[in-house]
This record gives C-alpha cells, structure tokens and sequence, in this order.
C-alpha cells in the first residue's frame, strides 16, 4: 500500500488553498497548482488568512506558521507541479469540461504511482474515470468548507477504484487530522448534502409558502433536536450565493425562494455569514454557532 | 379575550396523560376523560412514572407534587368531564371516525365558551372542524412526546378558526411554560415533522441503499451540524414501531427499511430508547442525548 508524503492540489480557489494550508500544516509537502501566475498573490493572500484562524483556533504559534509555509511550493506548469505527487487533490470550479481536460493533460504527465482525487460536490467519480488513464486509482475525497473546523472529509470511490488506493486515501485523511466518512457506493451528494438539502429545502418551503417565519422555523428546530443552529442559520453559514445557484435548478417553490433570496439578501449584498449579514446578522468577531 | 383556567383532556393515553399532568403542574385544574373506567389504573401509574421525572429533571418537591394530584379529577362521562372547561384538548388515539364521532358528541355537551383543540399529529384541523358545531374556537394545540423535556407546542388553526381563539391557545400555551410555535396556515407535518421527517427518510434512504451504514450517517451529522444526535438517534427516540408505521406508508425504499426495522429491530423487541436498544443500546439510567 501507498504511503502519501507529497500532496499536489490543483486549484488556488477558496476550498483548494484550504485543503493545501491544511495538509502543509499536517506536515505533508505541498504543491499548488493554478491556471496562471496571476493568481498567486490572490493565494498566498488567502493562506495568510488562514494562518490567522489556525493561529486563533488551534492556537498555533506564529513560528510554526512559518514552517506551514517552508512546506507549501507554488507551480504554474502541470507536469512540474505532479511530478513527485503521491496524490492529486484536484479542487478546479465545477465544469465538467474544464475537469475532463485537466484529467486528460494530467494522465499524460504525473508519474504511475499518483493518486488522483476529486474534491467536486456535483460530479460523481465515474463521471470522470474515464479522463484519468488510471481508473482504479482515481477516488473523490470530498472536503467541506472551513475544513479545519469541522475535521470531516467523504471519501467515495467509483466501481472501478481500487480498494487499496481507497484504504490508502482513508488513511491519508486521518493523518490530515480528518474524520474520513467512508462510502460505500457513489452517491451524488454524498453523505452529507443527501442529508442536510431535504432539511433545507424543507425549511425554505416552510417559510416560501407562508407556513411559518424563519425565526419560528429555526427555533423548531433548535429546541426539539438539541442542534446549535437552525436551517436558515445553516443556509447563512454556506452562503447565500451558492444556495441561489442550488435553488434556481429546483422545483416551482425552490425557484420561488431562489427569487426571493435575490430580491431581499443578494442583490443588497447580504451574501450569509462571510459577508456580516445574511437571514440574520453577524458583528464582527462574533463567531457563528455551526 | 377568554382566560383559561380549567382545562379538560380527553384519552389518558402517552401523551393525554403527560399534557394532563403538565396542566396540572402548572396549576390549571384538570379534569382527564377516557372512555372506560378500566383505564384509570393505567392513567394513574403513567402520572406516578411522570411524578418521578418531574422531581428528578425539574427538581420539584415530593409535597408540591401532591398538589398536582389534587387538581387533577378524572372523568368517564364526556358531559361532566366537559362541563366547567375553558379549554379541551383532545388526544385520543389517530381515527378519523373515532375522532368525528367525538366531536359530534362533544359539540352537544361542552358550554358555549369551551374552546375545543386537537393534538392530532395526521390530521389538519379543517378535516374535523365541521364536526365540532364551533369551528372558529378549533384548532390543533400539537405536543412532542416528553412535552416537558422539549417545551415545544405547535400552534395551527385551520381558515375558519377565530384569531382572538389563535391567540388565547398561544397564551395559554406560555402559561404552561411551552415556547408555542405559531404556525400560520395549515400544514400536514405542522414546522417539526415537515423538517424532520425529509431528514429521517434521507437517512433511511442512505443506509437501506447501501451508501453507508448507520454510524457513518449519525458521525457525519453530528460533526458537520454540531448537532448532539444523529438521525438514527432521534429514529430510536421517536420510537421504532411508529416509524415502521410512518415508513410502510411510504414509497419503495420506504417500505424496504420498514422491512429492515421489522425484521431486525421490532419483532427482537429493539424498539428504540424507551425499551433500552434500538439502533444503539441505552443502559437504564443513561440519558438520552435529544
């Protein structure tokens, strides 16, 4: 069985630079990858940020920080960037051609040992094997925003994924300091979203048809399960942009809420948690409850 | 406005008995129905079951719980049950024809000013209100199980119920220390099972399909939502004969886990937190986490 030291994450977006900071702070070797040189400084802008939380919420120090970078190199060039990987973690926008393409490129470059995993939330693996020249060792492993705070990451191979690379990638995410979900057969949505979107949508068709208001859903919630936040709290945690996106390729009602978000919260920049206000609002430092 | 002071139940059963009893702790005078005489033995032990949970959770007195005791009178005639009542609510097992029969019933005994509210958890409000000869003082006053744990009680009338009547029930509802959840227009599932439940079924629907086993689902909820309990959790606190009951109803997969349930769990006597295993085991006096 493979043994994972050198980690190239392709794609400097938001959830690839966190996957990357994170596995360079769990002391593996980092490569990232992007398309272009110009997204450098908005990388490296973004691994700054996160050195603040990790300093604020695992109370790091500032000099091992110093080490997180010593351990993160940058490349522009695909066949440099993978050429020592033991794994791929590709993290590129949610396009099924600009993923096929990468693949391709990538199947023609990195050495025969490479894992190759994706991080898409919308395409199943299967999808995708194909582009790899390496089927068997192909897997997703899907991470969940703010990562190093909720410590969780599915793993979910296809019918063809080997289930030595499949053990190999459990084990790497436990050494990431993650909890790995292990599943069991491809799934769109994979645990986590096939539960929390009929929770959601449930909520936000409550509250489109005028059942109830968002308070009194939230606080149903709340006080019957015990939980720490209610669904539209959850909604403000996720973001409200990507909920739009979710929602407009729904049914009548979730069209209808899609609308609404944009009316009342997006088009007046009321965005969710990140943003300081979305259903609720969020002063600064005062950290959100999921 | 109408002030409610004498509040009558009708059916001593689970949840009759421990709205009855909550009344009764919160100083309403209580007068409890059921329809023979052979029931008072099984209504006064499940009172004396709720005695010992009250002094231990909200570390009441032994004296100030014969207080309770004494403003609770039982009664097996519906006319005298009836008579002084402000309030009835109606907890009687889930029969349309049983329930309609009651109404008709109840309409020709109970005073002008008795407002009449069901607990049913299947029935909208309107599918009864025109047996109950006051369609606008009806509406559903909707309990959780182990009410006084939860605080919760859900507050839906159907289009001919009065708003002054809407109102009286919400307070009331706060005088017996509950956080009404006002809902605003009729809904099967009221806010609580309307979310719940596309939660429970996405679960059921994960395992049952073989996307991951129980464990992993209940983990992945829990460390992604912070939430104390996992579906399979909250499926066991429910109780799992009733969710054989809910899933045989349902579609395909619904009924293959009411299969599964049926085969594993009911017919072993695992039937979830109260009878000490269901998904999970729960040794006497280990509390429960939702």
């Amino acid at each position: 069985m493979n043994k994972i030291s050198n980690v190239t994450v392709l794609g400097g977006g938001i959830l690839g630079s966190q996957i990357a900071f994170h596995a360079a702070y769990r002391n593996f070797n980092v490569v990232i990858y992007d398309l272009s040189a110009d997204l450098y400084n908005k990388i490296i802008a973004q691994f700054y940020l996160l050195k603040d939380f990790y300093i604020q919420e695992a109370h790091v120090s500032e000099s091992d920080m110093e080490e997180v970078f010593n351990r993160i190199s940058y490349s522009f060039d695909l066949k440099e960037a993978v050429e020592d990987a033991d794994l791929v973690i590709e993290a590129i926008p949610e396009n099924k051609e600009m993923k096929q393409e990468l693949y391709q490129n990538l199947a023609q470059v990195a050495p025969q040992k490479t894992i190759f995993a994706t991080n898409s939330s919308t395409m199943l693996p299967s999808s995708l094997a194909g582009y790899t020249g390496r089927p068997d060792k192909f897997l997703a492993l899907h991470f969940a925003n703010l990562l190093f705070r909720y410590n969780i990451v599915e793993v979910m191979g296809h019918p063809g994924t080997d289930q030595n690379i499949f053990r190999t990638v459990v084990d790497f995410s436990k050494e990431l300091g993650m909890e790995p979900i292990e599943i069991k057969k491809e799934k769109n949505g994979y645990v986590l979203n096939s539960l929390l979107i009929p929770l959601l949508s449930a909520a936000s068709e409550l509250f489109i048809t005028g059942v109830a208001d968002i308070e009194t859903i939230d606080k149903t919630w709340k006080m019957a399960t015990g939980s720490p936040a209610g669904p539209f709290q959850i909604y403000d945690a996720i973001g409200l942009n990507t909920i739009y996106n979710i929602a407009q390729n729904g049914d009548v009602k979730s069209k209808l809420f899609a609308h609404f978000l944009k009316e009342n919260y997006i088009n007046k920049g009321k965005m969710g948690y990140l943003s300081g206000e979305g259903f609720y609002k969020y002063p600064p430092n005062n950290d959100i409850n999921v």
